[in-house]
């Protein structure tokens, strides 16, 4: 097995830098694409088969040293029958967003029985695969603000304002989220999972008084509630140069950055206690290979000297991105970090 | 006439802090609705006394201390000829996206007869308003990422990897874009407007780096080709809380701040010799009245002790706000700002 992904992780010396792509599973692969023109989302998730397969391919074609499990942020919901589905070019919409206190029962416990499907892929993948598996799952502001929203927002006016207005039934719903979290983290690890990220995609929308106050605490309480497990905790979120300390001190073992922030400043902020994901912009994984290197030698750069990096983009791979880039990229990260 | 908007721009004493709102003219009017009903958005910036009425419905309505002429910034290039629409609900697309230097040729100097409908509803403005008009223009890396994605994008993924891999082509654009938003703004000052606001919109989806050696200096060059008219420069964009130095250095004389940073932290961040505008979440301006006042205050007390603060929204009014909501924040305002 190649450790160096979790060895970065607990910021331990590794042979090379490792490196993974968020959403490295999906659209930018040909073999993605033509699964998808057979199965919906759903129908692959349903499937232990062909989300171990999904989870497979870019390990085999990028050679990229960790897998991160096929599934979604909202999969958990509709595991406990949330009527949501994933709609494509668009993303994840309720068809009846969460709007009062009555809506809190829909958010049931998930139960074992509801991740079958899950565990499954995952115990086909740790037999598998050559590398660390990594789970994950929404953190509860970004979870929230698709439910409240009724899917994806730009400005996220009624999750803020129920936010704002309603603060102990918004403590409630994060809470109910936190717990689905918890058990939906720990089921993935259960069944073999080496590492967990939790994706607080959309936190960066707050303000960090907001973000500390009224976001962090349901974060933290998942950090808390896999602790026991003893696998690496990343915590990730898009735009979050001024939550980063907290982002880490929610809990996390390793911070995700994107790139507006240098790595070099990010450790600035967040202290020499965790170990820094990212953080090559990807929408220069567009350009030619002469840009996207130079783009990556800096992130090497920035992050030399000490360890603690895992080297991955700033946000998800996005769908117009090339393999060969990828792969390229997988290479000379290698190469030089 | 009401100078308080005027003289917080140049950091004098006021008698109370000035109000006005981004796209306060505009979709959450019933008045601007009941106008759409009947004229597209290029019918009305085509004729004066549309462009008028729309631009004073708000300065009637809500008791504003400043209006902005209703304008769009991709105005400039459809007066060049350039095949734009505006997408209700979407945003500029552009049919023929800036791919090659052959495009630039498409981006002639804009000509003081290309804005004849703008000059006059200015004049007209200028006569009837009771408060200072402002000017605006569309910055050029803003301008341009419509302009090369050819709409509204979540990544720039376009617009990023040909400023990394074309930069003398990307220079080129960006000059072009300058010199017609000079002309644009400076037709605009000549005709009555008091103030200019430069929209750097999305300038926050860049690394301060990106923003300091491939589209700072475009701005900046705006911002010097207008500063012998003497009128207050704003300059604005979103998610700009590492950029903020750098926007005011680039020729402003007053930044404008996002929900994201608190205006305290953003005074320490531009330093003492710039005006502050800004910034209460728009989303929030959608919860019940109690949230709206208790974030104001909390804006006009970080603003408070010194002068030289504009108070609106951290981005434009949302169209599901509230007229009335908007009324009572500007007595709030007035009240105790």
């Amino acid at each position: 097995m190649n450790d160096r992904f979790l060895r970065a992780c607990r910021r331990r010396p590794v042979d090379v830098t490792p490196v993974w792509f968020m959403r490295q599973a999906g659209r930018s692969l040909p073999e993605y694409r033509a699964l998808r023109e057979r199965y919906g989302m759903f129908e692959i998730m349903a499937s232990a088969e062909l989300t171990a397969e999904v989870t497979l391919q870019p390990v085999r074609r990028l050679g990229v040293d960790a897998a991160i499990l096929f599934s979604d942020i909202v999969l958990p919901l509709a595991a406990i029958g949330v009527d949501v589905e994933i709609k494509p070019g668009v993303g994840p919409v309720f068809a009846d967003p969460f709007r009062t206190a009555d809506d809190l029962e829909r958010l049931r416990p998930l139960d074992p029985t509801d991740m079958a499907a899950v565990t499954d892929a995952i115990k086909i993948l740790t037999a598998e695969l050559p590398v660390p598996l990594i789970g994950f799952a929404g953190a509860p502001f970004t979870v929230a603000s698709y439910f409240v929203e009724g899917g994806p927002s730009r400005d996220y006016a009624k999750t803020k304002a129920l936010m704002r207005s309603e603060p102990t039934l918004w403590a409630a719903l994060l809470d109910r989220l936190a717990d689905i979290a918890i058990a939906w983290l720990r089921a993935q690890v259960d069944a073999g999972a080496s590492a967990v990220q939790l994706f607080d995609s959309w936190a960066g929308a707050l303000s960090a008084e907001d973000y500390r106050g009224r976001v962090m605490p349901a974060s933290a309480r998942i950090f808390a509630g896999v602790a026991d497990l003893g696998v690496p905790r990343i915590h990730f979120g898009v735009g979050t140069g001024e939550l980063l300390a907290d982002m880490g001190a929610a809990g996390a073992d390793v911070v995700g950055v994107d790139w507006r922030i240098p790595l070099d400043e990010a450790r600035r902020r967040v202290g020499g206690a965790y170990a820094l994901q990212g953080n090559l912009d990807p929408a220069l994984c567009t350009a030619p290979w002469n840009v996207v290197e130079a783009a990556a030698a800096d992130v090497l750069e920035r992050a030399a000297g000490r360890p603690g990096h895992v080297f991955n983009l700033g946000h998800g791979v996005l769908p117009e991105t090339s393999p060969d880039t990828l792969q390229r990229l997988v290479e000379f990260v290698h190469e030089h970090g």
